[in-house]
């Protein structure tokens, strides 16, 4: 697997994207390269850092712009055809790389992968799948839009069920994934216009369909997938990383408080490793954007090392995997179901 | 100060909230009479098991019907006129209680109280105003409309700005309550059709409007007041809920796994607890309905005797300060400030 990397993407960029990069191309065996994109002078200043480097599995590719994190992102990319962004996309199409990943401007990933790629036959809006760790360790919840389309109708949340549903057997494993539509209460006739009549296409279309859940649902391990507009989806995941963000803190402040207390929590490192690790969103690397031929990850704008580097993995695991082709078949399959045909 | 308590509303009904309503009858100096309010034979029995009851300041007024927890709002209010809900409803209406408080159906209540008290002049639709605990111990965060309304008009939202600044400078006391839109990024362009119309609203009228901010910042304390539509509202905090209740899940498995971490969780006993006090939504009891006249107060349907001790504690507060006069001035004024009259 050949992963093309945005060097340049990422409020920790370049420093955390290239440290990322040297410890997948030195640990990860079935990954044959990694191509950090970007300014070849700034990022070959961040690999002299590294003492060892295996460069038999690390390239650098020069691009000479790049998007910042509050550019406007259909602008932006139109503007910087050069960018980091858009060459990895080129190179996905181009089939020189096998999978993308950037924690750079989410938006302008998105548009450039939608320019570029183009879409799914069938697929009205790609949408980014974001895995949100539960209270069952091996059974993430995979949330669908998590922050592309900001307005959605009815029939786009279907098409996502199905592709969030394709991601999950295929790349995730789950024999038969269990759909949730995220409403604001778990009754059928709960919800604002559009998810009721996302309720109803999505009881006609090929999912194993649980009917609404509820934000209080998302973290408890039910469900497989669960599909929202982009807006909800993008909400939801900032505050519950605002809790997560908040318990952290107040732990700190109180666990260290005195003498007794700390030697408390040194008992309890164990423990509160093991939580920090379950809490922690980076080992899930990166976000799938479904809906375009091609695999295209990206990654949190806070993005670590670690998460470049599970990233990586994650988006090599999806490569090598037909997921394009699963998603083809299926939306036309759903399609069809619909219309009646 | 009278209070109107649905002694069947909620999940754990009567129990909880009969124990809740004895415990302010016994200890709140300035509640003169807690009406509880529901099956006089029910309420009577739950009543019997409390050895101290101060009669004085608790009646057990009648009502023969009540409205489950997932019966149809609108449909239910009108159908049982009979009901807890809008018997409280009328007391408010008549003056006989000076605020009422329910676990129940908040559909209902919202219902039975824009039927029964009607809406603040220029007030389109009341929103449900959530206080969430921040990193600031003193500072929550005021978040409507908390699930009245599920499809919003922004014009809605100006309104709830308006409104939730009242509530936080008359009841919550913040001198110069700052407000934030709940949107999808901080930078001024980002959000849906809805919140991008609001946010030209919002800066049109007289509120403190620091500009969009983020699930993310919900937690932070910078914020006194922020508005977004009800579904995102209900969605946001269900989901804050469901995370501050997967940590304690996973601290509860981690600590007690073997002796050594139990030693130490003792030892971190009181930072445990003052953790457990500073994600515990009880203490601020409920959330009033703003926009109605008439103090009206939602506590969550899980609510236990010490939520409704605090409801009681909170509508109280809220019904000895003049808010619907503040509210209807403010609403009239930026009417006014809006078509530039």
């Amino acid at each position: 697997m050949r992963i093309a990397l945005d060097a340049m993407g990422g409020d920790r960029a370049p420093h955390e994207i290239v440290r990322g990069a040297v410890e997948a191309a030195n640990k990860l065996k079935d990954i044959t390269c990694v191509f950090l994109v970007g300014d070849k002078v700034v990022v070959n200043a961040e690999l002299m850092k590294h003492p060892k480097v295996n460069m038999d599995r690390l390239k650098v590719v020069h691009a000479p712009e790049a998007i910042g994190m509050d550019e406007a992102p259909a602008q932006a990319v139109r503007k910087k055809k050069n960018c980091s962004i858009s060459i990895c996309m080129e190179m996905v199409k181009g089939k020189e790389a096998d999978a993308m990943v950037s924690a750079g401007n989410s938006g302008a990933v998105a548009t450039s992968a939608v320019l570029t790629l183009g879409r799914i036959p069938g697929v009205t809006r790609p949408a980014i799948a974001t895995a949100l760790p539960t209270r069952l360790p091996t059974r993430p919840t995979l949330l669908l839009d998590a922050g592309a389309n900001t307005d959605c109708d009815a029939a786009w949340l279907a098409q996502f069920a199905v592709m969030g549903v394709a991601y999950s057997q295929v790349v995730l494993k789950r024999p038969v994934p269990v759909v949730g539509l995220l409403s604001i209460g778990s009754e059928d006739g709960k919800g604002n216009e559009m998810t009721k009549k996302a309720f109803h296409l999505m009881q006609k279309i090929d999912v194993s369909f649980h009917g609404n859940v509820e934000g209080s649902d998302l973290f408890m391990g039910g469900m497989d997938v669960v599909v929202c507009d982009g807006f909800v989806g993008n909400a939801v995941i900032k505050t519950a990383e605002s809790v997560a963000k908040a318990v952290g803190y107040w732990m700190k402040k109180e666990f260290f408080l005195d003498p007794v207390r700390m030697f408390g929590a040194l008992l309890l490192k164990g423990a509160l490793q093991t939580l920090k690790s379950r809490m922690d969103p980076e080992i899930y690397g990166g976000a799938p954007l479904l809906g375009v031929p091609g695999t295209v990850f990206i990654s949190h704008g806070s993005s670590t090392h670690r998460a470049i580097y599970h990233a990586v993995i994650a988006a090599a695991a999806a490569a090598t995997n037909n997921l394009t082709d699963t998603i083809t078949k299926r939306i036309a399959a759903m399609e069809a179901m619909i219309t009646g045909q």
